[in-house]
């Protein structure tokens, strides 16, 4: 009788399950939740509380109800019993945190705290504790702390540390009745495992952990803070375990809850972008993983710990066991697109789309792929949302440059596709020159399995052949053999993620190759892109910081709020 | 009993003539005639003969039928007699020429070359005299031709010289039966007085005519082709009216055409912005006049001829008699806008436009009002359509840098604005660097009548008061009162152009004036726009000529014209 796995993959809207065949790494139902509350970035659930600019909540009442929905539907979906599910994975767009009491309850469960925003789960994108992480980067760099260079010389407002500290600064009551403050993922693992295991993939990534090192040092912290000097034994843990671990057992009660078996293996929690890498079949260094979104993130795995100017972490286990984990990341890649289709394509287009019975995406891109590389005359910076890797810099902006009286959109949209390809090229040649080498590109997510443009672009701008994940469910896929490495081979599952990864995880089997003319026009254009991107990416004209001052300014004078 | 003088302004598409009380400048009466031929860019009438890329012709029949059709129609309009009409004066876009026979007729009139694309009149925008022009310019460089410098270095493809050699080179049989080669507006002089006076306007600025050092060397014409040795004498003329002198009278059959009397005393030809100076009332040097449409045409009066960098023009006696002229330009004024409108802005602006019962620019120069000075973030190279002054260079393209994922169709609008404005004030700044004072800045045209938020922003960056030309027809306006002055004080008219511009010229009441916070923050974003300007314009990093070259090389292999 075949056995199966469940990855559940917690996005930003909505919860999604995939059942997997454990042999064949074969999906065979699938359910989506999408969340009651959604994000929650004006008002409390109340309707009245009103939320600062900046933030962005969720309710992790939504976690409880993906699994109550969505793993009975895909258990009925596949006609299969709950004796045949052997494991389960759980993944989260990651850093999303959220304060617990000693009951593993999140403390907006509890009435006291229900009109306190600070109560609920701080989204990744929540950015309202710039001034936490900014404060934090000054005193870490005025240290020299070493931790600073494992990413990329700065830490994120959505990570970790900030988001704590600003809930110790604006709400001290709840920091205080706070038992533990942990990632999503991994307090989604303690409700059905009746304990918390935090993971090394967040801890590393997110929390500045370090396997040898651990945490950074009370005194830093009592730099940050006095009140912050054992934050790490108060609010979180050095008992950190590694990605691929069993995290526990389903309960009994949570087990009812959602028709498994109690006893049934659940693994440590992990994040969306880094599951997919065995989802792919990537079990070793060299090979990276693109996962291609809104933003991209790029996981590649290495066999030391080099120091790559700009990447956003290097973590030990914090991919697969056994290796270091490079992350680096484009932070506006389809939200790019997104923008431009919201705001510059001109109403003939969408009469055209509309006459030709698709989409406004897909009539550019029909376009687009009609010319011939070079042809439009442009060359874009991809920075509308800031440069997340190599230049670790939010207050970079957009470029656009070549623009005639005969520039069409399809000319612009081109250009912000291959801004993004050049990113990405940006990236890897940092890495190489690095001393992490690669030799193999993988791309997952939305765009790679529907854009064959932009797809074949990345590989002519990179100049590598580009496999594409077999799975639109990537990361629940990488969830589910993370679940059956859970299980492990006694129960029908797997020893080791590797061979979890070499049965269960594969690209389909058309792949994008690097077109030589194409390959050539685009050396010539990225060395421009490249020359640009050192001028106004390393300081030698710093203008779109001083048109970002003086933005501020005007609006500061207008009384609107400013970002 | 009241005087009149007609203007007559020919434009790209029409012509339009106006009548103007000489006492007062008030106009009584105006008429248009659209051109039958338009502008011929793809086949001539016989609709057979095929144009290639980048021509623009016309047919002069189209000019005689404007003064047949209009000014009948403005005496009508008046109700006044022909006997009130002291004078006329004609004004065009230039450079516009053409070829004619012994007896002044077109050759394109004559049935044995109406299939000869060159026998019509090249409009000011044919642009496929370009290798003449290139090669022009290169031996003129390699020569160290003096008149260069009072070009700024470079000669246009749109000049009577690059022009009347494409005939020689691609149609010597019209060239060899030209007996003159002029300037459209002393041919439609020619018509109404019977004779040819070639005005000094356009044989400074278009036919590198000099009043002391005449037209280039005879060695300088051959050595651009031994046939154009005497070009001068063959096909031109040393004999060169100045501005604001009488060109003729009226001719019986003429007069009788247009139903004026015989003797009627017509003004030596013009040019649009030139002759917008007088009629804003400008009489002295110090006073920039901004005629502001599709382009910007910039025009100034100096003491002494000073060599400023980059302009189009200086011209002794050109604009006004006894001055220098000097003329600056911007090739993408309104055009970008136009661009925009086109190409960029989304199908619900659309829609909220159509709600409001407002034009789409109406829209986005609401929108863009709301704004304070910088608060979009932006800043953009007014290069669209490359740079005339100061760069002269049609090589540079567009860029717009600070754009972000909140970045709205507006705030691209009002760059694009702003970005033409900090053109002028460089143009502005190259003039005073040079020792051209401008104390005063004048607006004439569509936009300098329409719309407050571009003149506002103007005045702004220009830290200068901009006075509004009062008339909607200013050229017209401008021609009728040389009109005026060739009628002389004995008819009722004026014995100078000063004396004209005092009484018939004026301005509006209301003026831009800058307001000083806006001032300041222009300040440091026009800093910002100098220093990007001088990055990319000078040399310091050419990517846009690279991608240019790209541009040319990928559109070649793709078998398509090529610009």
């Amino acid at each position: 009788m075949s056995k199966y796995t469940i990855g559940i993959d917690y996005g930003t809207q909505s919860g999604r399950a995939v059942l997997i065949d454990v042999e064949t790494g074969h999906e065979v139902a699938t359910a989506v939740k999408p969340y009651t509350h959604g994000v929650m970035d004006q008002f409390l659930p109340d309707g009245k509380t009103r939320l600062e600019h900046d933030w962005a909540l969720q309710h992790p009442r939504d976690y409880l109800e993906v699994l109550e929905l969505t793993i009975p539907a895909v258990v009925k979906e596949a006609g299969i019993t709950k004796e045949q599910v052997i494991g389960l994975g759980i993944d989260f767009t990651a850093c999303t945190i959220l304060p617990i009491d000693v009951d593993l309850n999140p403390l907006c469960f509890r009435e006291e705290y229900q009109d306190n925003p600070h109560s609920y789960v701080k989204l990744w994108k929540h950015h309202a504790a710039q001034d936490e992480a900014d404060a934090l980067n000054r005193i870490a760099s005025e240290r020299e702390e070493p931790f600073l260079k494992r990413y990329g010389g700065k830490i994120s407002s959505e990570w970790m540390i900030p988001k704590v500290w600003q809930i110790l600064n604006e709400a001290p009551s709840i920091y205080e009745a706070a038992h533990e403050i942990l990632e999503a993922t991994d307090w989604v693992v303690s409700q059905l495992t009746g304990k918390v295991v935090r993971n090394s993939c967040t801890a590393g990534y997110k929390a500045i952990w370090h396997k040898q090192e651990g945490y950074p040092s009370r005194e830093f912290f009592k730099a940050l803070d006095p009140r912050l000097e054992n934050v790490v034994e108060e609010k979180l843990s050095n008992d950190i375990a590694p990605i691929g671990a069993k995290a526990g057992e389903l309960t009994i009660s949570f087990a009812e809850r959602i028709g498994l078996l109690p006893g049934t293996a659940v693994a440590v929690g992990n994040v969306d972008a880094h599951v997919a890498v065995p989802a792919v079949g990537i079990t070793e260094p060299g090979k990276l993983l693109m996962v291609m979104g809104t933003s991209t993130c790029h996981i590649l795995l290495g066999e030391e710990e080099q120091v790559v100017p700009g990447m956003c972490g290097i973590v030990e286990d914090g991919v697969l066991p056994g290796f270091m984990g490079y992350e680096a990341g484009q932070s506006c890649v389809g939200d790019h697109f997104e923008w431009f289709i919201e705001n510059c394509v001109p109403s003939d287009y969408l009469q055209e789309a509309n006459i030709q019975g698709v989409s406004t995406h897909q009539l550019l891109t029909d376009k687009a792929t009609m010319q011939r590389v070079g042809e439009h005359g442009l060359i874009a910076l991809d920075w509308w949302n800031g440069n997340r890797s190599t230049l670790v810099d939010t207050n970079l902006t957009g470029v656009l440059l070549g623009a005639t009286l005969l520039t069409k959109p399809e000319d612009i949209y081109r250009a912000l596709i291959e801004a993004t390809a050049y990113g990405t090229r940006t990236i890897v040649e940092a890495f190489r020159t690095s001393g992490v080498p690669i030799h193999e590109v993988y791309a997952a997510g939305g765009i790679a399995e529907k854009n064959a443009l932009m797809m074949q672009i990345y590989a002519d701008v990179l100049n590598m052949e580009i496999k594409i994940s077999a799975s639109s469910q990537t990361p629940a896929l990488g969830s589910a053999m993370f679940g059956a490495v859970a299980a492990g081979a006694e129960r029908g599952g797997y020893a080791t993620i590797t061979e979890a990864a070499t049965k269960m995880g594969r690209v389909k089997e058309k792949t994008y190759l690097p077109i030589p003319e194409n390959v050539e026009v685009y050396e010539a254009l990225f060395a421009e892109y490249t020359k640009l991107y050192d001028y106004f990416g390393r300081g030698e004209n710093d203008v779109m910081k001083r048109l970002k001052k003086i933005k501020a300014e005007s609006s500061r004078q207008k009384g609107e709020p400013v970002w």
